[in-house]
């Protein structure tokens, strides 16, 4: 399937696609003769953009999210509550988080997540600028909002250990019966969690 | 999920990615967060080689397919056989009859398919390009090798009535049995096309 004579700007297109995660060599090729033939105003959106995106963006200095500037927009807020630190896998993890209207501390977005099968340890992920935020001698909790994944999991656990071992206090989202479903539906392992932390109506 | 307050290179990468078929707004997001966070060289290197990619590709003047010269490579071989044709929706279905040795002849690429469902339709596929290749004098045989899907059949049954109109003589890949498999996992209509198209062993 393989193009052994494709022009090498196509040769070079496709090597570039499979570098997305999730998107093998079929892909790449299906995605590069799209792209090439339907949608070459949209190649080159795409190609100023991802230039764009490496050259303009970085790390906000406080939570580690993506933003153009020094300290992003959240972290800078008067508002927010700065005794509140919430660890996040993802920027869309931190989204849903605000999207429910019901927290008002910080953020810090961690970039990843401990997997030691995929070879992505403690190093991998920024945990010394966690701890460094972490113990800027405001925040006094830091609620772990990892994904309820074994790799978030394993996460939570391990942030759990090194925050503790400074005297912070640590907390993690409840596990629980999702709001809306039916309990036939809801897996054992939810519906155990839900009955240990079962609580006053 | 959508990040109303991403800085705006992000969201640019993100709404460009979407253009990638096959891609929604999740595995955008995912595929951003990734190559900013993990692979910011991949991603200088996929803006670098889309833009190339779409400034230096054009499309050969006899075949269609994508090449960097007037003329591409294959249709300027002069030991192919110049009195076939062979008709494929795509470069990668190029590649696979190549890639069985069997066939001397040149090719004409679609770089797409008739489907009344997406709104393709003639107009959008350049059957003036391919009629005026087919009728060039020495052309003899034109083999359809569109895909065995419905789309690929509504252009195989598209293209034999405009040939045939024209004189041209027509044929199509045989229906069969593949090489290799056992009856059992074979479909229906398969078995029932290799019935119908038996031949003296």
């Amino acid at each position: 399937m393989s193009d052994r004579n494709a022009p090498v700007p196509l040769a070079a297109l496709v090597d570039a696609l499979r570098r997305l995660p999730g998107v093998g060599a079929r892909s790449a090729q299906r995605m590069a003769y799209h792209l090439l033939q339907h949608d070459p105003q949209g190649a080159r959106m795409l190609g100023q953009s991802l230039t764009n995106a490496v050259e303009k963006l970085r790390h906000c200095a406080k939570c580690n999210t993506f933003t153009e500037v020094e300290i992003c927009e959240v972290c800078l807020n008067p508002r927010r509550d700065a005794t509140q630190l919430c660890v996040v896998e993802t920027p869309a993890d931190q989204n849903m988080i605000e999207a429910s209207h019901s927290y008002q501390g910080l953020y810090f977005v961690l970039m990843g997540r401990l997997s030691p099968l995929e070879g992505v340890g403690p190093r991998d992920i920024r945990f010394d600028r966690l701890l460094e935020r972490a113990t800027d001698g405001v925040v006094n909790e830091v609620i772990l909002a990892t994904n309820f994944t074994t790799e978030g999991e394993t996460t939570a656990h391990y942030l759990t250990e090194l925050m503790r071992a400074r005297g912070l206090r640590v907390t993690r989202l409840a596990r629980g019966v999702p709001v809306g479903s039916e309990l036939e539906y809801v897996d054992a392992g939810t519906i155990a969690w839900a009955l240990m932390d079962r609580r006053a109506p």
